[in-house]
C-alpha cells in the first residue's frame, strides 16, 4: 500500500531545527510537511543543550514560541571561569553591549514547538521513517517514507535535512558532491542531572589539573553537571559520590571552602563524545542540510542548538524570498552564508574546548599556555570581549 | 696565572640583554662587569630579530641608546595579514591607542650599546669565557672565567645570566632548582637577506596552503624574508630562484598580479628551528636569568628581543631599588613579575605560529579553523585589538 502527497518543502527530522523551520515557513505562508522517525514522547525526552544565545531567544520569541521560555527561562548576564584555584566572572552583557544568554533546555523548546505545530502548524508526522531522498538534481525531489506500516512518497520543491549527522538526508548527497571536515577530541563528558538547586546562579567553567568540569542548570531546582572523562568511560564506574567528590575537587578555590556544591540525587548519567564535523557545501541540488545534519560542535561552547537555529533562520528567509519574489538569490547563498557562522563557531568551540580541557598527552608547557590564556581573558577587555561576543552569539548576517 | 676582582653585578653575555642591563645599572650608579665569550666583531655580526615593541623603543631611548635608532629605524603603524589569497591590514596604532613597532635590527642595537659601553660604560670584556658560576647560595657568588689565556675570578653581589639557552649560567642552576617547559614545532624558517627594497612598506604575514611566508625588512634597501620549510632543510637545496618563486606563490593575491616582490641577490641564507622554552624560576639564590637564558619563543611573534629588554628593565629597576633603599622586595618579585609577561608572550607566539603555519600532519579541518580565525581578526575589533596589543607589546608592569 502506498500513498503520495506534495508539499512545497519537505522537512526530515522534528528536532529544534526542523520544528522551528516549519514554524517559520508556516508564518511566511509556505506549506511544508515534517517527518519524524521517532514518536512524540521520545522527541520530547531527549536531553540536549540548554544555553540559548540572544539571537536564538529573539527568533523563538518572534515566531511565537517564546511564551514559556520567557516565563521559565533563566536569563544569565555572565559566566564564571575557574582556573589555578581562582574564580573570574565574565560579564557577558557588559562586554557585548547587552547580549545575554538564556538557560532553557532544548527539550522544553521541542515541547513548545510540537504543541504549537500540532495546534496550528503544518503537518507533523511522528513515526514517519524517511527511507530515501531521490531526484535531488531535478526540480521535484522526492522523499520515500514509511508511516504506520505504509509506504508513501512526498514530492517537494525542496527537501530539508534536519535529521542529524547520522540521518538519511546527509547520506543522500552523493559522496563526490560533499566534503566532511572532522576532528575527534581525546576526551568525553560525563553528564548528569542533579536534583538539587545549582550551587551558583551562573554557569561555572572550571579548568583544573584533574580535568574540566562544568556547573550548569536546567531549572532553579535541577542542576546539569559535566565532568571531563576519558573516552570509553563506562558511567557505571561513576557512582554518585565519586561524581560529587570529583566536581568538588575540580572547582576548588583557594580560601573559599564554603562554596562546595550541595549534593543531591543524580539521574540521566551519560557519557558524551566530543567531536567537530562540518559538511560542505550544505546544499546539493534541491536538498539543503541544516543543524547537526551539516555540522557538529563539541558542547563546550554551547553552540550546537544555536547554530541549528541560525541555519533555519537563514533558510526560512531564503525560502520566503523565493516565495515572494521568485528569486533564488538568497537560497543560492544559503550554504556560504551559514558556513561562515559555522566555521566561526567551530573555531570558538575548539578554542574553548582545548583551553579548558586537559588532554591525556598534554605537556606541562601546554598547561601553562592554557593558564596564560585564561589569565589574559581575566585581564584584558579585548580578550574578554572576544570570548563574550562568541559565547553570547554573533548577530545573524 | 690568576686574577681576582669584584663588581656589584657580574653580567655574563654581551647580547642586547647584557649590554642594556649594564647601561641601565651604570645610569643608576651600580657598578658591573660584562663578560663576553666572543670577540666584538662576532657580537656585532649576529643576525637576529628586528621588530621593536613600543616599550623596547622607549627603554632604549631613555637610556641614551636611541639616537641612531630614531634616525634610521622604520616606524610601522601596521602589519598586513594575507590568507585565502586576500590581504587585510591591521592598524596597530589605531587598535592600541597609538602603540607602534619599529624596525631596527638587533645587530644595530648591539653595535650602539657596545659603542656606548666602551665610551662611558662599565667594563666590557670580549673574549672572556665564563667557565663556572659558584657560591650562588651565598652572598658572594663567583664567576670563574678565562681571558687572554689567564684564569680570573669575579666575585659579585649578583650574577646575571644573559648568555642564552646554551650558556653556562642556566646550567649553573642545579637541576632540582629549576624546571624547563618546552615545545618544538614541526617546521623551521628559511631566512634570507635580500639586497632589494622591500616590496611592501609594512611587514606581510602570509598564510598559504604552501606554508607560511614573512616579508620583512632591515632598511629601506634591504629586505628580510622568511619561508616555512620542513625541519632538517638544507639551505643549499634552496637556490635564489626557488626562494623567490616560493615567496611569490605564498603571497599571491586574487586580482593583484602587480604586487609581486622585486627580486634581488640573497645572502645570509640560514635555517632557523622553531622552539618554545621557559625555565622557572628565573632566579636561584644570587643568580638571575634574563632573556634567552630563561626563555625562547618561536620568531613568529617577534617577541624574543622584546622579552629580553623587558626582563632587564625589571631587573635594573629591582637592583636600583635595592641599591637605594636596601630592600630586596622587587628583586624577590623579579621571577614572578617577568614570568607573567613571558607566558603571555609564549602563548601569543604559539597562537601566531600555529595560526599561520601549516603543520606536516595538518588536517583540512585545522586549515579551515586557521582561516576562520584570520577572517575573525579581519572582521572583529576585539579580535584585531587582541592581536595588535600583544604584537605592539603590553605595557611593562
Amino acid at each position: 500500500m502506498t500513498g503520495s502527497r506534495h508539499a512545497t518543502v519537505g522537512i526530515i527530522g522534528a528536532g529544534p531545527a526542523g520544528l522551528l523551520l516549519a514554524r517559520l515557513l508556516h508564518r511566511s505562508g509556505i506549506d511544508c510537511v515534517v517527518l519524524e522517525h521517532r514518536d512524540r514522547a521520545y522527541a520530547e525526552r531527549r536531553q540536549r543543550a540548554g544555553i540559548l544565545e540572544q539571537g536564538t531567544v529573539d527568533v523563538l520569541r518572534a515566531c511565537g514560541a517564546g511564551e514559556r521560555m520567557d516565563r521559565e527561562g533563566l536569563v544569565h548576564d555572565g559566566i564564571e571561569l575557574r582556573f589555578d584555584r581562582r574564580a573570574h566572572r565574565l560579564d557577558l552583557a557588559a562586554l557585548t553591549g547587552g547580549r545575554r544568554v538564556t538557560v532553557y533546555a532544548q527539550t522544553e523548546i521541542v515541547k513548545d514547538l510540537i504543541a504549537l505545530q500540532l495546534r496550528s502548524g503544518p503537518p507533523l508526522l511522528f513515526g514517519a521513517q524517511a527511507l530515501a531522498v531521490t531526484d535531488a538534481d531535478t526540480d521535484r525531489p522526492r522523499i520515500r517514507y514509511l508511516h504506520k506500516g505504509r509506504h508513501h512518497t512526498l514530492t517537494c520543491d525542496y527537501v530539508i535535512g534536519c535529521d542529524g549527522f547520522h540521518g538519511i538526508t546527509r547520506s543522500a548527497v552523493p559522496e563526490h558532491a560533499r566534503r566532511t571536515y572532522e576532528r575527534r577530541y581525546p576526551y568525553s563528558w560525563l553528564g548528569v542531572l542533579a536534583h538539587v538547586p545549582p550551587s551558583s546562579d551562573e554557569l561555572v567553567y572550571a579548568h583544573s589539573a584533574r580535568g574540566f568540569a562544568l556547573f550548569s542548570m536546567r531549572t532553579p531546582a535541577v542542576s546539569r553537571l559535566y565532568l571531563q572523562v576519558p573516552n570509553g568511560t563506562d558511567p557505571a564506574d561513576w557512582p554518585d559520590d565519586r561524581i560529587w567528590d570529583e566536581l568538588e575537587a575540580r572547582a576548588a578555590l583557594d580560601g573559599a571552602p564554603d562554596r562546595k556544591p550541595a549534593r543531591g540525587p543524580l539521574t540521566a548519567k551519560a557519557v558524551l563524545p566530543m567531536r567537530s564535523s562540518v559538511t560542505e557545501p550544505m546544499r546539493y541540488g534541491r536538498i539543503l542540510l541544516a543543524g547537526d545534519a551539516a555540522h557538529i560542535v563539541p558542547p563546550t561552547g554551547a553552540k550546537g542548538l544555536n547554530l541549528a537555529v541560525a541555519d533555519v533562520t537563514v533558510l526560512a528567509r531564503a525560502l520566503a524570498h523565493l516565495h515572494h519574489t521568485g528569486s533564488t538569490a538568497l537560497l543560492d547563498a544559503y550554504s556560504a552564508t551559514c558556513l561562515r557562522r559555522v566555521w566561526r563557531a567551530e573555531h570558538f568551540s575548539y578554542v574553548m574546548t582545548t583551553t579548558l580541557h586537559t588532554a591525556p598527552d598534554q605537556s606541562p608547557f601546554e598547561t601553562r599556555l592554557q593558564i596564560s590564556q585564561l589569565d589574559r581573558i581575566a585581564a584584558s577587555r579585548h580578550a574578554a570581549a572576544e570570548l563574550a561576543e562568541n559565547y553570547a552569539g554573533l548577530p545573524l548576517e
